[in-house]
């Protein structure tokens, strides 16, 4: 069976990130101060931020231009494939076709350094020598360590302490880059200790390493901190995936019935389907757009939308999301780049606009998908991708039940090579499903702040 | 700096291989059967190789067409990108301009699978139902797990015990796919248990394995053997690199004075160099080749040239190469797919007429260059690409001193993703060089046959 690849050629390469916001019907609700209770200002977050990536971060613009050197970076890797999956089609025996489009590719192998490398650009034009991240699985810090060694800044990343034992590759492979990695929660910040001294033993959470970084980064003019999922700019770098993938399906002579993704903080979800969302806003065609999340850690299907901390030790602004709670810990299932508490702004205020629709699966089911999708593709997806591969899989056998043919796109964010420990537990009967705790999340809840909500 | 980036348009990827063997001075030294001394036919070989194979083997025929169904497969990820070097000249202050083709865009991660497809596509077509083969590191057996999965046939792996320990990740990556891994030396082999009754606790050779997989092979009409390099076949297959790199050279207006390349077996080094030299012999621009390799497995530099077997229970024919002696069991350094006694004959028999020359290094100095350019380039190299690496950068650090330019090309045969427990080791100070044994080598050496010798 033949392999269908369509490879836009390098001067297609979108020119422009893509901002929703000028699309939607309605806008987003304001970002809040937790103390004064009021929207927050480019001041307030300029501590964290460079002044460009707040200006994004706010900004009303349909697109915003790709710099030039951004660009030089991402051809390295970019375009990337959109390829028919032929094989798997035809091992689900299915009417519908699926296309993925495939961000494993870039040196880190996902698609975090669409967003590092226009991070750490825009941090070293303002100046800043040094920048501070956190990461679970650590798909974003090797992203950004890359993206430092490309433009001489520091990297300095939280990881988290389970993810720091557990993946000592990942963690090699940003130090390879040059960066500092540090397992969290550390005896180096406030927020570190604090933690340490309730829980001596505690393995850490995405949400604790945020707070360690972002209070590293808030002491020095230096250094900044950089997020990598979440936030409105983090998602618009991102919308690099869906431009590409716009133009690739019209190579293709074809158009999605249904896009599928995956969403931990809602990035690569939002990168693959929001150019497609605001075609539909702007009259285009309609579009299906499904977010499948990990039943351990279901903010959009289980979560409330509400003002929440993005972190544990609440030193974030409040935004409006989906969320568990910013104390609720999800337990260590194996899609680690899924792990948070809350959901992308953006994202969730599309969900409860009713742009988007979101499904939750077991990791069980994951697996079973992605052993499928490696045996038939010949690509090995990471475990986050997984999810996405389930999801794009369920819908094609439903159009296989009714007899009808849709098209399915999906982006498999990033390959699994780091992350053959997960495929060995798998196949040796090893994983289990997960149920999250409604109890816990409950708690978590209770303590949402009172501001804005 | 740019990211310079010469991508061929898929139409223009190779429809045949390169078979050098058409434009040598001289034929290349017959193979011959170890009992009766007399060349070996092709009926001597069928009972490990489908027929197409055997005939690419002893082929005189300039190019082969590469069959519609293999190109269908390699257009998943060829052509590969060739890269210019910016960001690593600019490092190393050279005059030099430094390409490099880049084969870790595979899904398996390496160029392994431009011959694992072709061996898959030509015994499915010959009705083999399985296929064996060993591996060391890994590569090989990820890729051939790969091919099997695309076109339905089962893969046994015998895996170097060593390596089946200590890289559980790439046996997961084969199981993943689908395949079998049986740790090597095995109870489930004469050569194996022979091996396991004199040293119970040895951790397996390539030699070894290989041995295991020929005896099972051999065992069923139904299986086949495959091999991942050192054989004119597996060569042939390579030469999609070089045949792609000339075109993408011709793009990028320039043309290589020097081609750098790793040695373990010989399968990546020649697929790219062995176009260029082709192009010299027939007329065409002359073009230094340098093949390295590592210090404590220097079969180029340090073996004699000379008729040995291909494994250590010598089961296989008799091939006139460079050879530390086929029971010469290299040091465990972390290069594994460079730990093979011999080299290809066909790259022996082009050292042996002086149209390449070869050299030697350290594991540390390879680390050092493999971590110097994941910091400029972005990419982590295997540490076998690492040798390529080094080699490049001395060539390029000696025209710096000779204040002149020169265009220098290597083959980045793979990623590094499964190997960052040797940058781990390697940053942490815990790698050390190795010295070959020449002691060991002499006794390896004195037990040559005296067949062909």
């Amino acid at each position: 069976m033949d392999t269908v690849k369509y490879l836009l050629p390098e001067d297609r390469m979108p020119s422009a990130w893509y901002n929703i916001v000028a699309d939607l019907p309605a806008p987003p609700p304001t970002v809040l101060h937790p103390g004064t209770g009021q929207p927050i200002g480019p001041a307030d977050l300029a501590p964290l931020f460079p002044m460009a990536l707040i200006q994004q971060e706010v900004s009303q613009e349909r697109t915003i231009e790709i710099p030039e050197e951004v660009q030089a970076i991402y051809r390295q890797w970019r375009p990337t494939p959109l390829y028919r999956a032929r094989r798997l089609e035809q091992a689900l025996d299915t009417p519908a076709k699926i296309y993925y489009k495939y961000e494993g590719v870039s040196p880190a192998g996902s698609h975090k350094p669409n967003t590092a490398v226009a991070q750490a650009y825009y941090n070293k034009q303002e100046g800043v020598k040094r920048l501070v991240t956190e990461t679970g699985a650590g798909q974003w810090g090797s992203a950004l360590a890359m993206a430092g060694a490309c433009f001489g800044l520091e990297v300095l990343v939280y990881m988290v302490k389970v993810s720091y034992q557990q993946k000592p590759y990942r963690r090699a492979l940003m130090e390879t880059y040059g960066a500092r990695v540090v397992a969290s929660p550390s005896e180096e910040t406030n927020a570190g200790r604090a933690i340490l001294a309730e829980r001596p033993d505690s393995t850490g959470s995405l949400g604790i390493a945020i707070s360690e970084a972002v209070e590293i980064a808030a002491q020095s003019e230096e250094s900044k901190y950089a997020l990598g999922s979440v936030l409105n700019h983090v998602l618009l770098h991102q919308t690099v995936i869906g431009e590409e993938a716009l133009a690739q399906l019209e190579m293709a002579g074809d158009y999605p019935d249904i896009i599928v993704g995956c969403t931990g903080g809602g990035s690569n979800f939002a990168g693959c389907a929001f150019p497609f969302i605001g075609a539909k806003l702007r009259g285009g065609r309609d579009v299906r757009v499904i977010a499948v999340e990990p039943m351990a850690c279901p903010s959009l299907t289980k979560g409330k939308y509400a003002y929440d901390f993005g972190d544990t030790a609440h030193l974030t602004p409040l935004v409006k999301m989906h969320t568990l709670g910013s104390t609720f810990v999800p337990p260590g299932f194996h899609a680690g780049g899924l792990r948070y508490h809350g959901m992308a702004p953006l994202v969730s205020h599309l969900l409860d606009l009713e742009l988007i629709e979101a499904i939750a699966f077991q990791q069980l089911e994951t697996f079973a998908a992605g052993v499928q999708f490696a045996r038939t593709e010949g690509i090995v997806p990471a475990p986050e991708a997984n999810h996405a591969v389930v999801g794009a899989i369920r819908e094609a056998l439903r159009c296989k039940e009714a007899g009808v043919s849709r098209t399915i796109l999906f982006n498999l964010c990033g390959h699994g090579h780091f992350d053959m420990q997960a495929y060995t537990d798998y196949q040796a009967g090893k994983l289990h499903d997960y149920e999250y705790s409604a109890e816990d999340v409950a708690m978590a809840l209770a303590g949402l702040p009172s501001v804005g909500n």
